[in-house]
């Protein structure tokens, strides 16, 4: 498959600049067709990408309105690493890139859900596909709630 | 389909106390077996519902401490609302209920994973099965991004 060609046939990259639309009414928000993103009070919004094919989860991760900005521009994931306090664009230095093929936002947009093709050995810097390898296992008895590897 | 049933035999639920493991390491948050949820510092976790049966996205909301354990312990999803600053049992005026039939977690524990059984007419307060109904259309020419329905 000519995954390069698929990812620009479905997701067009530009360098013309964007402009977001109003959060003026409910109405518009939740069914109007002007995509206008809601940042929380750290200037970020959650970003789950998935992969495009299968729709398995990846990772959840933040963008700020610079990297949200930049990913639609350049097609490739760009995050804001909490953690870090910085941009990271996914894949700059392990090769792990993820390219957009679609971007979907919920009912009040503060929610994306990035469906993408992953580049490189996988997901996860512990070099599993995806960072949810792990169920949440409850204890019958009460005490330590476990986790399992999926 | 006993769908009651299923979600008893998946994810039992139980009353004792459950206890949360220490977030000491990168190696044991990354590689044990002891739950140990990073809370930001709105002490929120964000979680992803998703359909049990299908893996389609429903909706991304938070949890506190209080309601992922409320969560753990009544089989239901159990959010904090950030809009309207409180406890969200999802679907107690609607009937949307979502039972729990797992829950995963990312490598850092920040994130969570819902495998739910969606209750009622759908997951999304407009009335439809999911919250993301909407992907981003990137105008060839620059200007407003738009939304297409889905």
């Amino acid at each position: 498959m000519d995954t390069e060609g698929y990812v620009q046939g479905s997701f067009m990259t530009h360098s013309a600049p964007y402009q977001f639309g109003p959060r003026d009414s409910k109405q518009s928000i939740e069914e109007g067709s002007a995509f206008a993103p809601k940042f929380d009070e750290n200037g970020l919004i959650a970003a789950m990408a998935v992969d495009a094919d299968t729709g398995k989860p990846l990772m959840l991760a933040y963008m700020n309105e610079a990297t949200l900005r930049e990913t639609l521009t350049c097609g490739k994931a760009v995050y804001w690493s909490r953690s870090r306090n910085q941009r990271w664009l996914k894949g700059e230095t392990s090769g792990e890139v993820q390219h957009i093929v679609e971007i979907l936002t919920d009912c009040d947009q503060d929610a994306l859900i990035l469906r993408v093709r992953q580049m490189g050995g996988g997901c996860c810097h512990t070099h599993r596909s995806t960072c949810f390898y792990r169920r949440v296992s409850i204890p019958a008895e009460g005490g330590l709630v476990g986790l399992d590897k999926v």
